[in-house]
């Protein structure tokens, strides 16, 4: 099965370039965890060429000095495309309204996790949610009743909140209610939270000698009902983002303080395909979760018929640590047997990754701000 | 001053029974801390002829048996009117649907407090908004962001909350924030938040021996800027309730772990007639929120001509533990100069408390749900 020449096989599909709304690729500040090309190279060859980058580098990007200096090494190393989130500080809300286009969101840490970026009062919430431009998402790390929390400030200011990686049941059924009501919410799923819960992560563990490091994410991996609730709610999931926060196996191996966060570029589509492949999920809910919705969530500009993937339904692997472009060498996926793989990425007709082997040049990725600008003055040409 | 006859001062004002929405008589399971007896006649003798009892006491009142059992004991002992709420548990949402009706509302606790009540997760908040009664009101102790998290399931639900005793400027401005935009929300604030803040409780401190357990109570008293935003908010604030839930000086001394609370019932009229006095309130809001408020929100029945309270406006007295009637047998306000105190209660055509005399019967108190009844059918036969 392994030796089959994809060319001759006739698995292959066509898929949109897939865009992942939640990624950390660390840099600036923390380039040995991952950089721009490590990681925009590891999204390539999961079948991603669009990613959203979160704010919480060194310096975290909270104003426009560190926003300028981002945009600039993403636009110098970028191999994908990608969009650039403004973190909201405790003190920044007026501040960032003026470069607030030049973002594709504002991103509200409400609860802790890696990075001192938490917003502990809800004055500070409140602030930020008179000032940003309603046209421009606000995404919010919001866990448990935190995420009633943030949607009862989206109500209260008119306006959409997109909740970041729902984990738990609790979550789900809130938000699933709160739709049905008709309130301003869209909300995205990890992998991991889908694939992984507290009983089945004996692989991690057995391939790192038991350190309950490499199962420390934020959110927590949840109980087995949760990931259940996740699945039973499908159709209230609108994206499925990797959050995709790489740290060194160095760093997870430490065993007092290890960091939240698992890789995930280079798994997600053949995770994804497997449940296609297991009827857990149609073919038109992961280009819907991983294409469609996150497009209109984040107004992102379309691609051209010169922009998809192509991906090998029936390619069978086993996940391990080998193949990973992330400089975060290990996956929590380790040991999974999964169907589907990437076999050719095309970004406005160039090839960019064919059969494992990523070809972008430095730079061959768009800042999605300036996509968008030129497709508006395209548009107004015609 | 204290020697004038109140009979021959000009300075007598008669305003309604107040009532308090947010009590706790600890009967039964802690009459060492308090009992019906002594905490309806703390109740008139501070000028409050109806209270609401929450149910955290022992046995919970969360079920039909202890409604039934607490009913009883209030028919035979109480001095003045009361209303008794229903305790939300994990599991009850269904079952208390039946004797919703004979409850003045349902309480839920969202955050730790005294007693074990409280409901972690939000699924179990949702089943009590699906199921409770849309005409009886769900009163919350929601702190920080959790009052946003109610609001939002209320919101969710189509129906509106009262939280309970609001303390911190987060919070107010929330719900400040929340009524501008039509959100179905009411709240209450306590004395001890109104009074005292974390800059000036010397007086409880120097009395105690500097014991922390005295200043303990939930919520904590907050910083002298949350004080001053309640004041700064005063128009949004629907009602003032003491949260009397009287410990006793034995307990309050624990120095591992004292339990939370304050008493309030006798300090409340006085401490309000002082802002009154001092042009901090006005008398009319002073009657909106101890009677006309908590009347409406908790669908009160009116009071007849012949229940009323007279007050000496001028009147001064200094707080001292001795004046008391609860079994609390001290109060956080100790030390304070204040201006203004109860003359005279009279309770259906009855005087209940004369010049620091309780005169009522055990008995005497009405339950508001057979008082809700009889004005309905006086209403009828007319
Ligand atoms: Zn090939
Ligand atoms: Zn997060
Ligand atoms: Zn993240
Ligand atoms: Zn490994
Ligand atoms: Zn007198
Ligand atoms: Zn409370
Ligand atoms: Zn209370
Ligand atoms: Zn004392």
């Amino acid at each position: 099965d392994m030796s089959i020449d994809c060319i001759s096989t006739t698995t292959l599909i066509r898929l949109p370039g897939l865009i992942d709304c939640h990624v950390h690729l660390r840099e600036p500040g923390d380039e040995h965890k991952e950089d721009i090309v490590s990681g925009t190279g590891s999204a390539l060859a999961g079948g991603i060429t669009m990613v959203l980058a979160m704010p919480n580098t060194k310096p975290a990007l909270t104003n426009e000095t560190v926003l300028e200096m981002t945009e600039k090494l993403y636009e110098k190393k970028a191999l994908c495309d990608y969009g650039l989130f403004m973190g909201a500080s405790i003190d920044n809300a007026k501040a960032v309204v003026d470069i607030a286009h030049r973002c594709v969101g504002l991103k509200m840490y409400l609860n802790t996790t890696f990075g001192d970026l938490k917003l502990d009062n809800m004055e500070s919430w409140m602030k930020h949610f008179e000032t940003w431009p309603p046209n421009i998402p606000i995404v919010a790390h919001a866990e448990n009743q935190t995420v009633a929390s943030i949607l009862c400030l989206a109500e209260i200011y008119s306006r959409s909140v997109h909740i970041a990686h729902v984990a738990r049941r609790d979550e789900i059924l809130l938000i699933r209610a709160a739709k049905n009501k008709g309130l301003l919410v869209t909300c995205e799923v990890t992998p991991h939270h889908l694939f992984l819960h507290r009983d089945n992560i004996q692989n991690i563990l057995k391939a790192h000698g038991n350190m309950k490091g490499f199962c420390h994410v934020k959110p927590e991996l949840q109980t087995s009902d949760d990931c259940k609730a996740l699945w039973d709610n499908m159709d209230v999931i609108d994206c499925i983002a990797t959050d995709h926060a790489p740290h060194t196996l160095d760093e997870k191996s430490n065993k007092e303080n290890p960091p939240p966060g698992f890789s995930g570029l280079q798994t997600v589509l053949p995770l994804l395909l497997t449940a296609v492949h297991d009827g857990k999920l149609t073919m038109d809910q992961l280009i819907e979760k991983m294409y469609t919705n996150p497009k209109r969530i984040f107004n992102l500009p379309d691609q051209g018929d010169d922009t998809f993937i192509e991906v090998d339904m029936e390619r069978r692997s086993t996940v391990d640590d080998k193949s990973l472009f992330t400089k975060a060498a290990w996956t929590p996926f380790i040991g999974m047997m999964l169907r589907g793989s990437v076999h050719r990425v095309v970004l406005r007709g160039e090839v960019v990754f064919v059969d494992g082997q990523v070809l972008a040049e430095q730079g061959t990725g768009r800042n999605i701000v300036q996509l968008r600008g030129e497709s508006n003055h395209a548009k107004k040409i015609k």
